[in-house]
């Protein structure tokens, strides 16, 4: 990542880092403190800056708006690892793991209040940016149903699960660069476009995760590769495993999906081996550039100053070529 | 209840049941749908109305804003339900029950959206309006885990006590008094004036609540005389119980608190009649007296056209003398 952006999460990670959530309860506001300061890309509050710099140039005034977008990634984060049972967040035990789950619920919730909150101070149409918010917020709540859904279910189309990950990744890469248009005052027709493309790169983004799980280099990654494949997770590479494979392939695939007691690297290895046989990987990193692809389409359709455009593309070239 | 309050009601819960709370998936809005059906006092988006017809006279007008409030108190039920482990919601399954926790979670997650979203046509300041609102939901959540907190402890001061039922009930009342005042375009006195009113009759309400656990007509209640007795719950009455009991009152009282395995019908009659001996019903009636004194205090400061507060006097009497 280059230095601009580096500079730009420096300056997220520092006003994070002075946020006041609330005084007491300590129950309540302690796990908030916890999971902000557990790092990540931080990402989203970086779209919200790099798209309000296509049009302004003092992305420090809308700090707390991009930081009212990590703080409901955060929200998100808590309750739904309290769903998926997670032990684990970014190597640090979770919220409900290091309390319990009825603080993670009661924090989470708060939480989404004060991303709210951080909103409030916005320049520019607050209604028309908290409508959107709401969509984007209800979006995600309904991916992260699909998703849970999904997993009492035999297998998914390509189609539904693209629409899930859009909802529960995607759309809020869309809000944040949204959001960073709005601040700025710009065009709808502009923030539409910036709009178009995070979804596009958001869906992208997804898959690549779900590529990585499965084809990462171990020593660059952080986390244990295969995970997916342990946990028999519906990934886009397990479905289009599960619709391509033929009668062989199918058959060693259920055997492994099936299996209850199993080697773990045993496990990664023989469904790694069937996805290549398949070529899943080839497969996905095409898809992977098809969303992307579209994203920039989108990207150019948007009119600014020249040069202006170079940050965000340099992000995005980060996160498509990205390893962990 | 007279006649004019029932007809707002009647159009409470009219406009209740034409929400559409969103389409797919069924998990997470079906919920949403079941415990917003199972009906209740309407209370708050009543004090919502009345408050705006301290001023206005198309209370309809501001419908949205005032079951706003509603979805929101019924999303903190959804939670607090969760972390309660409450098998029951005004007699029929709490909806971690009849689906699971994870369920509530994240339809209790999209109600609290979906409450932010029914504001967003508010007439008046929108900011203003949602500053105060994030406010109030911060410090419904703030006394829901002070209230989990006392559950550890042996006994809590009447002060603290009375601090926790003010944020976990009292605020969201004077919100909703507020909120109308705001949406009528009142005067920022009249609205905090009527907010003033809302937290004192919020705290006469709860100790209320608290009193008539104890003290109902079992013939009238509609629930079981005695739970709070039975779960040892940390009400007004125990605590001032724990603190004005003499040795011998505080020994059979200690008994029953630490009891078990006990006859429900038996530990009910033996710490009422503690309470009895030591004055606890008349106490917490005088001391309910005085909170809603305080709140009629606030309220006749407050000044509006001839005849205009009758209606919000009504229904606080009605609160006053309830036996349910």
């Amino acid at each position: 990542m280059n230095k601009d952006l580096l500079e730009r999460i420096s300056l997220i990670n520092e006003r994070i880092n002075t946020l006041k959530y609330g005084a007491e309860p300590d129950e309540l506001y302690e796990p908030i403190r916890y999971i902000m300061s557990l790092g990540g890309k931080r990402m989203r509050p970086l779209l919200v800056m790099l798209a309000y710099e296509l049009f302004k140039n003092d992305p420090d005034k809308v700090i707390d708006q991009a930081i009212a977008v990590e703080v409901f990634h955060n929200f998100t984060l808590m309750h739904d690892d309290i769903m998926d049972e997670a032990p684990l967040r970014r190597g640090k035990a979770t919220v409900h793991e290091k309390w319990d789950a009825n603080t993670a619920i009661l924090s989470g919730d708060v939480m989404l209040v004060q991303a709210y909150d951080l909103l409030m101070d916005a320049p520019g149409d607050l209604r028309a940016i908290l409508k959107d918010f709401n969509a984007c917020a209800a979006g995600v709540c309904e991916g992260q149903q699909f998703d849970m859904n999904f997993e009492t279910l035999p297998t998914v189309a390509e189609e539904t699960y693209i629409n899930m990950i859009r909802l529960k990744t995607a759309v809020l890469l869309g809000f944040s660069l949204k959001l960073g248009a709005m601040l700025a005052g710009a065009k709808s027709e502009q923030a539409d476009s910036l709009y178009e493309f995070g979804v596009s790169i958001g869906i992208g983004f997804q898959l690549k995760d779900d590529l990585l799980d499965v084809y990462a280099d171990q020593a660059k990654f952080g986390k244990q590769v295969g995970g997916d494949i342990i946990a028999n997770k519906k990934t886009f590479l397990l479905l289009k495993a599960l619709e391509l494979a033929n009668d062989d392939q199918k058959a060693r695939l259920d055997h492994w999906l099936a299996a209850t007691s199993f080697d773990k690297t045993e496990k990664v290895a023989a469904v790694t081996a069937i996805y290549d046989e398949i070529g899943i990987g080839e497969l996905t990193r095409e898809k992977i550039n098809q969303w992307f692809f579209k994203g920039f389409e989108a990207l150019e359709k948007l009119e600014t100053a020249p040069g202006r455009k170079d940050a965000l593309t340099d992000f995005t070239r980060y996160l498509i070529d990205r390893e962990k």
